[in-house]
């Protein structure tokens, strides 16, 4: 059994530590594109195809947003289920961020959904707060499948500081009784480079205790969400990622809209785009890089 | 502007606290019509309607859980969405229970998506998790189309106490400062009966302190989980419900398995496990009134 955590470690050291999120709107599709298309929910199909295709070997994975495919309905969804087949069928990582948390019964429906069949994907995201048997059903997978996950820890949102930040009676914040509790299981489910086959989520967008969190969870495999558009920087970044690796990147907009900011306000097609989108990554790859080196050496 | 909150208070009051739970899992459908369907997806859809019919004039009503739809794949979701167009055809209330939580950009593509088109439902359930921040952006709806939400505080999962009950460093447990956030919200956003648009979720698998939360958040209404298959009774339903009102009281297997109670080993059609479904609920309906009665006179 490889387990999903293994080969994305393996991305991270091959290719960088970028994950492309793929939170496709339609707004975020060139509009000669978007008119030619035959509804949405096809042009962002489309425009996934292209951005797919000029980053998957400077990428370590992609991380997709399932409510920009909600938000279109049941055509979206389609979108959705096919942007993570052409993902997968590549032989690449694609994270279904869907932060799901429900009661165990239901936790067993939503892992069988989205690792196997129709969503198919090798991680998700998941939310911590009904607690840990509303994680627990989806180890099944890891076991069986090597299937992997992110906990929700410390996110990267304004909004954290009202919960994930309350401090506990223990003089703790609430988010370490989280990360205790993945570090505690990542005893238990390891894979071959020493971390947890599930992962937690800590944002980047807050310096605060991050090399502490780093430290302190030196056997979870960080998602960093808060890059770019969010706020984040590559040193900011780099104070979660250990020796180099230990983590993956999430940008975003700064990554799909990168056409509209070397292209101003023209027009572009999928093939500019997507070359944007590729820089975008390669220079995203290349800063992290050298933060880590500045932080590490 | 009628709030989805004030409809539902007034169905409570004539029809009841019950909330029927449509879990459908294909499991539950009476195998001889399971065999009969074109597949999974059709069979639970028309299990629903039959389940459906026979129950909207006794409760109050409806909460259908996403994952047992998701779980057939985008057939399935065929099915969620049709099964909500029916309900609200009828002039009843939906919530979809899709405990969505995410940054305030995501979530407004949550809201478009769960509250217009495709997915239209009346009510959605909420993870606070990520802060307020993820519950504010569903308020546009409210504010415009009357609709409501149920966010989760103290659920009724044996996991619960793994993170919801941590003690905060005031003293008091960390679903208070949920229930205190989503009261100050409440002060704002009110409906005509006193409660605010958004609600939040209070299982009754735990008698501890229920009478104190009922009090303490009298301006919040109720969706309360946990009632027969995951062991809460009426009278720790009635604990949780102030006047006899303030809250609707869920519960699936005990009502679409019904049948199965009803025939032991045998099958059954479709009418007769609606029929055994309508008699499940008026029986969980009357035992709450009675229960309701007794702990408020």
């Amino acid at each position: 059994m490889t387990f999903n955590i293994d080969k994305l470690y393996k991305f991270v050291g091959s290719k960088g530590h970028v994950c492309v999120g793929l939170d496709t709107s339609a707004d975020y599709v060139p509009p000669s594109q978007r008119c030619k298309a035959k509804n949405d929910a096809d042009a962002v199909l489309s425009f996934n195809k292209a951005l797919i295709d000029a980053t998957y070997d400077v990428s370590a994975c992609y991380k997709v947003q399932i409510a920009c495919y909600e938000e279109m309905g049941l055509a979206g969804l389609d979108t959705y289920l096919k942007t993570l087949k052409y993902i997968r069928d590549k032989g690449r990582i694609v994270i279904a961020d869907i932060k799901r948390g429900d009661i165990a019964d239901t936790a067993m429906r939503y892992a069988k959904a989205h690792f196997s069949d129709d969503f198919e994907a090798d991680f998700v995201t998941l939310n911590p707060y009904l607690g840990m048997d509303s994680i627990e059903p989806w180890l099944k997978y890891a076991k069986d499948f090597g299937k992997g996950a992110f906990v929700l820890m410390r996110t990267s949102n304004p909004g954290m500081k009202d919960f994930e930040y309350l401090d506990l009676a223990n003089g703790k914040r609430l988010y370490h009784a989280v990360g205790e509790k993945m570090s505690a299981l990542a005893k238990q489910y390891k894979g071959a480079y020493g971390y947890g086959v599930f992962g937690i989520v800590v944002g980047c967008t807050e310096r605060e205790e991050a090399a502490e969190i780093r430290k302190t969870y030196s056997d979870l495999f960080f998602l960093i969400p808060g890059y770019g558009a969010q706020g984040g920087g590559a040193k900011d970044a780099a104070l979660l990622l250990r020796d180099g690796n230990g983590g993956i990147v999430n940008a975003s907009r700064s990554i799909i809209t990168a056409w509209q900011n070397e292209n101003g306000n023209n027009d572009a097609d999928n093939i500019f785009a997507a070359e944007a989108a590729r820089r975008a990554v390669i220079k995203m790859r290349d800063e992290i890089r050298e933060a880590v080196s500045g932080e590490i050496l």
